[in-house]
């Protein structure tokens, strides 16, 4: 049977604040040990992209079989943005989402709320 | 003055439905169009990377200075899912955004709603 994607995937989107820092700084370590749990998690990796910014700080992007994971540090806030979007099925994020937290150890997790954004939505 | 990012930048994240689906099989005309408006808002676009999937969509990630756009059309559903990341000040997406918004014409727009996923939320 053909695999068919629902019309609207899952999206786990935020900041974690105060994140253990050793991972912050360049990509290697974050891009190994999620590499390794989104195989896990059976997700295909069709490419990553990264780049490393002056002073300091990465973006690390994981584009999928089944939509993407993209990430961007800011250690000068000891900080990660967080945004995982997976059109497989429901829930599907949510197992990288834990692990990553329980990686970086955040004392706080900002979702950002969408509906606090709602300007230009044609919709009345 | 070195700049800095804001600790949470703005994010646009949603679902475009019903929209001109001239845009959605292949990426080149998007990444066109969007190369052009994301130089003239002046983001630094650091990478472009690209996959088209089989038997059609394609996902479209611009790496930026400022963080990123990432794009996946389902040409299924006639919609796109686009979800924009900017660290440089508020309301920094929303033209690109809107220009997006004018270009493709979808009939209607979901904005992903992060506060229905709190469930793994550290804070009570």
């Amino acid at each position: 049977m053909k695999y068919q994607s629902p019309s609207v995937g899952q999206e786990i989107s935020c900041v974690m604040k105060l994140v253990s820092s050793k991972f912050l700084l360049e990509p290697r370590a974050l891009k190994k040990i999620l590499k390794q749990k989104l195989s896990e998690e059976n997700f295909g990796i069709l490419k990553i992209t990264s780049h490393t910014f002056e002073p300091h700080g990465f973006t690390l992007f994981f584009l999928l079989s089944e939509s993407h994971l993209a990430i961007h540090t800011y250690p000068e806030y000891n900080s990660i943005y967080f945004n995982f979007y997976s059109c497989r099925g429901p829930a599907d994020a949510e197992p990288t989402f834990k692990f990553i937290k329980e990686k970086l150890k955040p004392k706080e997790i900002l979702f950002l709320r969408k509906d606090k954004v709602p300007l230009i939505n044609p919709q009345p």
